[in-house]
């Protein structure tokens, strides 16, 4: 096989599509700053233990393992970000009160999420970390729906679900682990009739609940119609209200929608959790929510709340700035036009050198002005037409 | 062992020196574009072959392996990016004339390459494909010189050398590949008792000529020295003009020096290699010179030139800007105080918002101004020191 193929589902990123992602990151990252989260850079390789440890152990077939010669550990390269930061907060940065943590970095899959994914996501996410109040879940929604607007994405749609809704549909009702995940699948992939099979045997109540969940996706309305679907269920009336309260401080720029079956992470969130698509994107660009048993594992269990994307996802639907055009200079060992150069470059402008030999090979794409020696002075001109 | 145990070597990044690497990294990749030197992002993980070949091999020990799952094949995390970025210049860009690249991006290394060094470098670069003549050199050098001004580093120091001066010295001269690769690791090490040992059965001219390497270091006078010492070598002499041509063109805002025994990375380097330092920092912070087989083993052997640095390594030595003092307000649910937020938000200001029950807890010290609700309007007022 030659050298030059890469592994399926690994790409190289070539440079116009480089520079998108490369602002991408910056917007985002300046984004989270301009709300108070501070950038954190965990490792890509850590002990297995750690990075599988609680919530982490549903990314165990979806992290690479190989052995760390200085240990004799098995360590892996991150699959997700999200442990790591909370492993952060827990025992490095330790704060009292609230803590505002944002990451961007690459992580590794064994096997793409998707069918056209990349197994290298670039993940940028964002978690606030102490506060059990709604407050925080209503944050960690605006700050991902501000980096969609940032990104330029069109018409972004945030849908909204709570697992605690189907935990108290099935409070109560003696099932083994099996059946539970049975359960969560079917509702997940919204299938009635495996879902009324799984639930024969519960209770009448539960069993009408869980079947009422397939029904309960859409607009604002379906708060109305769950209220009176699920009225006997008072823990799920009050995430109910939860969900319209969030729903209300959400703006009207941006369309909001529920799903109730939507069990996806059930495992790892613990309440809130929402997804965010675009036009354009077949599959979320944006997950997240609240789980607040992150931090457990590392000894600091305490509220959290935050959501993360891959940026090679998100380029491939956000707006592109158009290149600066560039600056041709010929080479010359003349000092002033070296002078002229460096000033230009500190501005900011892309200044190209046409090296000895290769004056006719520069990418004139790249190029609309370049430095003329007139008059014995160096000046900036338009770049001729027929050399265009 | 607990979670939170890092392998040795590998370390979380905090917020101050995050935020610091972050503006490292955009400054270098903003000096690289005002040169016109494209960004790429090659993957973290290819098949090792891709990764060993050619020049690669000597990181074969370097590199961290796995298997592939979906290929059943031997995959590496890259230890280095140049072999990668040569791959793009060879293989997918295929430009007939002069292409400039550049990438910034981690990797990681089985064992630290230096005592104090992580094993999970932030490696940034830049390379120049295409151009055989001293310019291209000479450009790579400029640009990775303007990358430490950028970063604010003190006293840079260029020092260069050239692998074709010791491969002069011995050409003709009938040796095993172990005998060379001890002789070249005598004169890196400035060893002149087992150089004088090795090169016993040398043709005196060549002996001396590489005990006479031992001495060649220091600053421009170096040359002449040189070519006194090395008159019976052409070639030898030749590569001297070059050195010169070169310190010749390099401004006079840094100091150039030679060493002209210093062979590290000897089978990678084709020509010209420079290394630059800095004030408090024991080892270069910048590696470069000019690798011409590069592309061969990817189908496209053809001239390139180059540096890398590690921005970890960086971030210990460059000035760090200080952090832009935040803006402290209360939750609430005024319309007229979110709006204001936002558009403060917009304006590039960090504001953060007290969550309910934490208003005491906001870490003050980022904090300088906060929104005060005042004769019925939000205004931004300096903190009250006795909350500063």
């Amino acid at each position: 096989m030659s050298a030059w193929v890469l592994p399926d589902h690994i790409a190289d990123i070539l440079p116009s599509e480089a520079r998108h992602m490369e602002e991408l990151r910056r917007s985002l990252l300046d984004v989270a700053a301009t709300y108070g989260y501070e950038l954190v850079i965990p490792p890509l390789m850590e002990y297995l233990e750690s990075l599988l440890t609680g919530t982490g152990q549903a990314l165990d077939l979806q992290t690479f393992k190989t052995v760390d010669q200085l240990s004799g550990r098995t360590v892996g390269i991150r699959a997700d970000s999200t442990q790591q930061v909370a492993r952060i907060d827990a025992h490095l940065l330790n704060r009292a009160g609230v803590a505002r943590l944002c990451y961007c970095g690459p992580v590794l899959h064994t096997m793409p999420e998707r069918p056209y994914a990349s197994r290298e996501p670039l993940q940028f996410g964002a978690e606030i970390y102490g506060h059990d109040g709604l407050e925080a879940d209503l944050e960690a929604l605006s700050l991902a729906l501000d980096c969609l607007r940032k990104a330029a994405v069109s018409n972004p749609m945030v849908v909204m679900g709570d697992v605690r809704i189907a935990r108290s549909l099935m409070g109560g009702v003696m099932v083994g682990m099996d059946t539970l995940r049975a359960v969560h699948a079917a509702l997940a992939a919204k299938d009635a009739s495996t879902l009324a099979q799984l639930t024969e045997t519960f209770p009448a109540a539960s069993r009408e609940g869980l079947m009422a969940l397939l029904d309960l996706y859409g607009g604002p309305e379906v708060l109305e119609a769950a209220r009176a679907r699920l009225a006997h269920f008072p823990q799920a009336l009050k995430v109910l209200g939860e969900l319209e309260w969030i729903g209300a401080r959400m703006g009207t720029d941006a369309a909001v929608g529920y799903d109730l079956a939507d069990l996806q992470g059930y495992a790892y969130y613990s309440g809130l959790r929402f997804t965010m698509y675009a036009d354009r994107c077949t599959d979320a660009l944006v997950r997240g929510g609240r789980y607040d048993e992150v931090g457990a594992a590392f000894g600091r269990n305490r509220p959290a709340a935050g959501f993360s994307l891959d940026i090679k996802q998100l380029v491939s639907v956000a707006a592109q700035r158009p290149l600066q055009a560039a600056i041709r200079a010929p080479w010359s060992e003349d000092g002033a036009l070296g002078a002229l150069i460096r000033s230009l470059r500190q501005a900011g402008e892309t200044v190209i050198c046409a090296l000895p030999g290769h004056a006719s090979e520069v990418d004139e794409f790249l190029c609309d002005r370049e430095l003329v020696h007139e008059d014995g002075n160096w000046r900036v001109h338009p770049l001729q037409a027929h050399s265009q």
